[in-house]
């Protein structure tokens, strides 16, 4: 089942918090209860600009992530957990 | 009777949670009242850009997408409910 | 006796319950007080973009609309009730 | 006395009720306190845009107007009263 | 002591009510306590638009103009009071 | 010590309440606790436009210049306050 | 174990209070809660612009910078503590 995130948004699966602690990443406290790191599983075709120009993701399916706590929206596909967010504006950074 | 969304937006049948739940994806339980998945019924002609080009919608007619909760406008034809939804910001992903 | 809108603005005279259902298009109940739909009298020169383009409006004079409820300034023209609506912001739809 | 509006400004003259019912356009009730209607005195040289051009204000001098209530600054000219209104934000329509 | 405005702002002397009064025109009595006339002393370069170009002040010095209310901020130079004002935000006309 | 401001910044050292007598500039009573004047001691690079380019700093080093009470961050540098403002939004004019 | 910023936002890692004092720079008593100065550890490949174009990050890794108080988002790396702030937003200087 396959779900296609839309202009620059892409679908992440979040990390549990033991598969944070073991990359080395841990968020403050008040991040238990809400994941701000996980995988990106699909990208969008990217924002368009007011010229027209499409801006492309700047992340990549099979990247770690660390995004903004609360962002996005949760979905439940085959019963996992998803979050669809905004690329440029929810996620900070990659880890590599 | 045919309804034609304008600019950048869509007219969407709303998928019923039984519908859903075939689909693999089910939103979480706030979402039992209201629905975010639906069928893609009719596409506007696209947003106008500040540099008067148009932006075609990203979705077209029998995609199934997902949107965000609480968006567009409620409106019943011929006795069924639709939803006129703002492609760009609405419509989160498409469901293939 | 004839009113002009201004720029990407539109004359609209709404349409009473009963010829809304005749249209096959009902809105939901709260649309009772409200009307959300209606038919195009006059249509404005359209939007200036930032470039100095002009958006010609969407919409032509004859067509029936759907508005977002509370949208636009209500005013009377010989004893007759109209709407003076944003045509890109305010109205969602044409009915065929 | 003269005074000249400055950029997409331009000054109008309010119209009392009865000369309002003469041309046919009366405003609902609450417009009783807050005329919506007058005639244009002055225009200013227009809007500048983000690309430096100029948009001409598409009223003239001499044109009847409706505009949105609470709109714009009263100044007395004369012992007269007048309104200074943006011309593209809260002008809706000539009366022709 | 030589005060110069920077962008598209103007040092402005605001006319006191006996001033305002000869030169026919009054502004609504609340205008008692804040003036909304004044003489320009000196103009800024302009404003910066997004494409670099400048939009010169559309007013001179010498010019009488009429301001928004509450606009602006006050400073005492040599012990008189002026107004430094947004020219296109704040001036809504000249009085010639 | 060198403080480099970034992009419209500006690093203004303010002046005291005697040596703002001195200058003929006294800003209205509430200013006695917030300084409006200072010296420019270092500027930055310039806003980045929209189109990419850089718009330099109206202000030099060296230059008295007037800005809005509370605007910017303070910061002490050796045992000095400092303020670092953002030139296009701050800074109303320079006394010359 | 290696944090790649995205878009115009740095990584970057508060100095203590101590380290602060010794390089001359002091923020008002309230910083003592907040830090307000770092150095910079890793850079994004900057903003994107409406025309399309990429707005390099003006600092650079080994720099020290003061940003405002309360910017950005905490994360931990392996037990230390780091910021994710927005280069052009947060940071206001680079001490040099």
């Amino acid at each position: 089942m396959n779900v296609k995130p839309l202009g620059g948004r892409v679908l992440v699966k979040p990390l549990e918090r033991e598969e944070r602690t073991k990359s080395g990443i841990v968020l403050p406290d008040t991040a238990k209860e809400k994941p701000q790191q996980g995988k990106v599983i699909a990208v969008g075709s990217g924002r368009t600009l007011e010229n027209g120009q499409k801006v492309p993701v700047e992340v990549s399916e099979g990247d770690t992530v660390i995004f903004s706590k609360y962002a996005g929206t949760e979905i439940k596909i085959d019963g996992e957990d998803y979050l669809i967010l905004d690329a440029e504006r929810d996620i900070l950074a990659i880890v590599q």
